[in-house]
């Protein structure tokens, strides 16, 4: 990891190249996927990526060393909605070249957290000096995309309309456990009016690779959850009585199940700072 | 309109034959649409449709003068989800060969209703005797429709599992006017649990064209319905604490806004008893 110019002298050309333009006064067009992943990786970017690169699909990240990636491919592959994966590494390699040819996953999100036996052992802004050859990356869809949609089609979304994060809530359903990993399913909130609400299920069910379609709507306390003001994650929204609590499998149950089966080594991005991919919303739609 | 032998006289050899059909003792195969419009035709079958040709669209029917079907063809236009049209003759024919080429709206329904200014004034089993040649049938979606592919996907519909009618409400939607066709949209309801009526917005969207995604779920008072248990057309339904009331644009609407309109003349369908056409369910798929 490259934390100053004191580290250089060990380093390559191309390393060297990185780290006079980190000190540079470039600036990146956060408005494409490549400007928005150059400006983590040498723009000093350590901020939220939303509204980064509109159109394009950003990722949550969860990276792990082989033996525990096998079971959580296993578990995303039988908990499709909560964990849409889209898109894989090589046992070792820091690159996915299906989501972008120019994407490094050790450098190009703004904000990382290492993980050691369930615990955040550090909050870097890149991993290259955690990097280890056993490690695979899983890139997981995130509601971003379908939320763009839903914004396209004329629909308010509240948490965006107050500016603050959506309301997630920890369910009584049980994802399929799949070795070390198990746990409830987490869900984020929208409330619609009805009519509004039935679009939104239109909308994400064409959106399966990010979440796709609701999970629940109307009746919370089916899902465990006693109280709406009360989210376990994020912040709370008002929700009108003339309204349909509308509820999403959420990307976070992912983290939640990996810092409780507590793997002695695991690498996530930090919350809100996603890896922004080339590839486009649209190619997610289903139909 | 054969009646009895006693007026076949001055009928052809085609009528004859008709007539003569309709003495026998055949039995018609109301498993395929040609065997259910037989059944009407020619086996004096008059009660209701439904059951008959599954896989096959069945439609209400509106059948109207030149002048009105016009105006109507606009009704139908600006309220699709209430009056989509499958099929449409030409001014003064009686058949529809798009939806069948053994098809001959006059005879094939097993009951229909004559109106004159608004009032039913003849209920026949065949209207080849208040036939004109300046009247244009209309071929309208029907839930039948919808409803085979919610119980292929295993979801139960209450009213079917109770063996009872759907329940329907005018509700206080008006629909967008044409002409002298005015009119408060009619919805059916049925209940799901939360999981189920997400399921059932996603299926119903595929058929756009027997009238597509519900039109609300779960605030009945928002359409100006304010007792679910009394619904005015049909049969109530118990609606769990557990489950959402689903409400679709129902093919009511339409006759009921003929039926305000007091047309000079008109003919529909009798209730339950429908078209059957050749068209597949699926082919109305929209994905």
């Amino acid at each position: 990891m490259i934390q100053s110019a004191d580290q250089i002298c060990n380093l390559t050309w191309a390393d060297g190249m990185v780290a006079a333009l980190k000190r540079s006064t470039l600036t990146f067009d956060v408005s494409t996927p490549l400007g928005a992943r150059h400006a983590a990786r040498l723009g000093g970017h350590r901020g939220p990526t939303a509204g980064f690169a509109p159109g394009y699909v950003q990722g949550n990240l969860a990276i792990l060393p082989k033996d525990l990636a096998d079971e959580f491919l296993r578990f995303c592959q039988l908990n499709p909605k909560p964990c849409p994966i889209i898109g894989m590494s090589e046992v070792g390699s820091p690159f996915i070249p299906a989501l972008g040819a120019d994407l490094d996953i050790r450098t190009d999100v703004p904000g990382y957290r290492v993980w050691k036996d369930g615990e955040v052992v550090d909050e870097p802004a890149d991993v290259t000096a955690w990097w280890r050859d056993d490690l695979v990356t899983f890139a997981i869809g995130c509601s971003f995309s379908f939320e763009e949609a839903l914004i396209e089609d004329g629909l308010s979304i509240r948490h965006i309309d107050l500016d603050c994060n959506v309301p997630m809530y920890r369910t009584n359903v049980p994802c399929a456990p799949a070795g070390r990993f198990a746990g409830p399913m987490v869900v984020s909130m929208r409330p619609f009016k009805p009519a509004d609400a039935i679009r939104a299920i239109q909308i994400t069910s064409r959106f399966p690779a990010v979440h796709g379609a609701p999970v629940h709507i109307g009746h919370p306390g089916q899902l465990g959850i006693s109280d709406l003001a009360k989210p376990d994650y994020g912040d709370p929204v008002p929700v009108g009585s003339d309204e349909i609590p509308v509820f999403w499998a959420c990307g976070v149950t992912p983290q939640s199940v990996i810092r409780a089966a507590k793997p002695s080594f695991a690498i996530t991005h930090a919350p809100g700072k996603m890896i922004v991919t080339d590839m486009k919303n649209s190619k997610l739609a289903a139909f």
